[in-house]
């Protein structure tokens, strides 16, 4: 064990905690993917049933010291106490969905095609697929999510579900959150007398263990949510790998938000956009930073009331110091840029990295011609930009890159009158949205958390909802196979009385 | 258009063809591109049964000329004429079996979570989710498959069917049999009235557009079939594009086969497994390049029969001129190789790239500790090793690399008690074969054409089989969207009578 310490910091007062944790050393690192490896022996031959019961066990185990969670996670982050609360109930929310989606079996995806032993000219063999987990997954935890994408978040919810174990890189701004999480996600695999391999943490103080983690040669698949630059960084050292495994990068986006007439004139439009511009103080991937309509009246009244409901925000402690000073730093530039007009910013709230909510203003033909603006500011801001016609509207929707989401503002006709500008936007994004805004993404059976590149590195797949499983599993068919070799969901008798497709046809029969 | 031309080779005569092939140039590269992303406009927005249609039609298209792709082919690729009817069959089989699901949709893999309007304290957003066509595909033509993994193979009609318009780059190895397809697939486009720009091919002389096709900022997936050196090295390009996109290559294996203890002694054993060391002239992903049994008497006596029944083979003529001489190196390199023992050789048909089938035995402690000896000889070759006992084959198992089969031969009551090492083939392949040899793929719904590296790039998916469409589809959800702009397959009504899953659950159901 390193005798290297580090502590997290308190976005508040602007000092370190006293909870010193200690940095994993490049041997423990490989101990922890052997012990992994050793584990996933095991833990893939689970059912179902025990891996749903693990899921649970670690809800109710981090359920079970969620004030301990809400004093150490609203020190390290600077969130407010109802969104930790909320986060956390998120958390629990998504493990007990992989319970259900575990325990229910039908992610598994079996298929049968059975025997025609008579066929001429050959006879055709029974062939029986299904879906089994990869090996361990490397996750790395969130900055702006210390529980719901962190250590027991959805990547590793879904990666257990489906049988993998899970190393999870710790995010340095709420490690003492982390060190709860692991000890009850130890605690819980120890109430169901599974191996511990199956779950494990590093600490690093800079890069190079997260490195040395996806280049590992038993990591089977990576999960990442954070930026850009550390999302492709990790995609480059991925594929210089012998071995390609998926990198699953969500890396954020602008959402840009469409607003038509009738939206400029909704009497609620406003607050609606300022409270998911200024939730979680911006640090939402799914914080809406592009809104854009045909200028006029109605959008330069819009524009004002949105100026006066900016500056009667009040700004609130970022996350760390390295995503307040790139907030402040790209204000500023905006403030001092000639293609920008900044139409309005908060005040600052008491807090060591309190920042000023902030609202920008430029027009179509310069967002057109400016690619920079089109580049996330993570953090409470957006811009407002103005086209001059439809046109330059559509344009914009065609020239943007992927995104997380877009959102339509409007009524039903004049939806049915842009339908060309919805299925440019289909082109675009991972979740089309009507009347609402981006933030609050429900976890279910139909949610997608992704979207074409640089919104995510893996446009194939979601981060968030059932679906999410399908990142860390592989097909595998069986030719021929004895029953008793089969795995239960393609035996005969269909013991897990789950949805099968057979010869083509979804079935629940037995064969 | 260029004014250089290529000529096939015929592999019997030692000639070239007279026809001539023009070479395509960079600018018209580009202008496909641009083609097939217009073209994907019109054809994302088609019916699962226009594209069925489409499928079909290109099907009869084939039909209509397989005696003029039967003369080409043959003289292109040395194959016999019962080897392109069958291998024309599975094209035509293959392009209809994606009809299908095309027609019947149930790939979109819909989902619908429905509102919850009065949940507290948020509503619930309607959330419907399906998956979508990526975009332009590109398809490299296999050497080994002039029709089944080539211009309208297994990749262009798992694109076709969800929605991508295609972009194959052929091989130089049967030009004549591209061309006879490309023409037949225009006259289906003209005949369905949709855009030329869905398909196109570009031929190349060299590597450099094949390069130049894969790092083009409008293709949004590749589907190659080839050799190791070439899907690795065009992984490498796919990794250095800006935008990240899925490369599904399969690049072959030497898909093992355990003999138990009865397989050694059963009659007909030998001649089965003749039978797949030269089918195609050993020319198929699938060939068995590796027999792992126990030595003792009985291995013995299986080697010395096996050893005859090479010596009574006749060698036919290969592929190209570079597989030839790649085959003949090794070879010859397994012949001067301590390491090795060359059990036998069966003898040279006439023709200019005629071979020998060839078998070699070693050990297994000599098979653990040559990783040389694992890597796959493309060609009528397998490697026969004794291991001393159960362990050390248990050991080859674990140190083998990944591999699209693993074949068992036996008695059920034999695979009971080796249930350990089915379990580590498990880990290691994408179809697990009870009692038959791995060439004959069926292409079906639960055909798993893959299997980790290096067998494939991507091992979460198939290149054979109704799964194949997986590759080059995105999922896309919608929040609270009005029903005149959902996709069909999302609509309330369900006029696609489809199975969704509705809140979790698979369903025909209205909403």
């Amino acid at each position: 064990m390193s005798s290297k310490t580090i502590k997290t910091f308190n976005p508040r007062t602007g000092n370190f905690l006293a909870q010193e944790h200690v940095i994993s050393t490049p041997k423990e690192l490989n101990q922890k993917v052997t012990d992994a490896q050793l584990a996933f022996m095991v833990y893939r031959n689970t059912s179902g049933n025990e891996r749903a019961i693990l899921l649970e066990t670690i809800a109710d185990e981090i359920e079970a010291v969620k004030e301990e969670i809400l004093g150490i996670a609203t020190l390290e982050t600077g969130l407010p106490s109802g969104r930790i609360q909320g986060e956390t109930g998120r958390t629990l929310g998504q493990l007990r969905l992989f319970a259900e989606v575990a325990q229910k079996e039908f992610w598994v995806e079996a298929s049968i095609d059975t025997a025609l032993p008579d066929r001429q000219p050959l006879p055709k063999s029974d062939i029986r697929k299904c879906l089994v987990p990869l090996g361990p997954i490397a996750v790395f935890g969130a900055s702006n999510f210390p529980l719901a994408f962190s250590t027991a978040g959805g990547d590793t919810a879904s990666a257990l579900a489906s049988g993998n174990p899970v190393i999870v890189k710790a995010h340095n701004s709420h490690l003492g959150t982390h060190q709860c999480i692991c000890d009850a996600i130890v605690r819980a695999l120890e109430r169901c007398n599974l191996p511990k391999g199956i779950f494990s943490s590093i600490i690093d103080e800079d890069y190079e263990l997260g490195a040395a983690l996806v280049q590992h040669p038993g990591i089977k698949a990576v999960g990442f949510t954070g930026s850009f630059n550390g999302g492709t960084t990790l995609l480059d050292l991925v594929s210089k790998r012998k071995e390609p495994i998926p990198f699953y990068g969500e890396m954020g986006s602008i959402n840009p938000i469409v607003l038509l007439s009738s939206a400029l004139e909704d009497p609620k439009m406003v607050s609606t956009l300022m409270g998911s511009i200024n939730m979680g103080v911006g640090q939402f991937c799914t914080n809406p930073g592009l809104i854009l309509a045909i200028e006029g009246e109605a959008a330069q009244h819009f524009c004002s009331k949105m100026t006066d409901a900016i500056q009667q925000t009040l700004g609130e402690v970022m996350l760390n110091r390295a995503i307040y000073d790139k907030y402040e730093a790209s204000i500023a530039k905006i403030s001092s840029e000639k293609s920008y007009t900044l139409l309005g910013q908060g005040t600052k709230a008491q807090g060591a990295l309190s920042v000023q909510p902030s609202l920008a203003l430029t027009s179509g033909k310069k967002f057109l011609t400016h690619p920079k603006m089109s580049q996330e500011i993570f953090g409470p801001y957006s811009l407002i930009v103005l086209c001059e016609h439809q046109e330059e509207l559509a344009e914009i929707l065609m020239q943007i890159e992927g995104q997380l989401t877009l959102s339509f503002m409007g009524e039903e006709t004049e939806f049915d009158e842009h339908v060309h500008l919805i299925a440019l936007a289909q082109e675009k994004v991972g979740r089309i949205i009507f009347n609402s805004v981006p933030t609050g993404v429900e976890v279910g059976h139909s949610m997608i958390h992704g979207g074409p590149f640089p919104a995510t590195t893996a446009p194939n797949s979601t981060s968030v909802g059932a679906d999410a499983i399908k990142r860390f599993v592989r097909p595998v068919c069986f030719q021929d196979a004895p029953q008793s070799l089969l795995p239960m969901a393609l035996q005969d008798e269909n013991p897990l009385k789950i949805f099968r497709k057979i010869n083509g046809k979804w079935s629940l029969d037995k064969i």
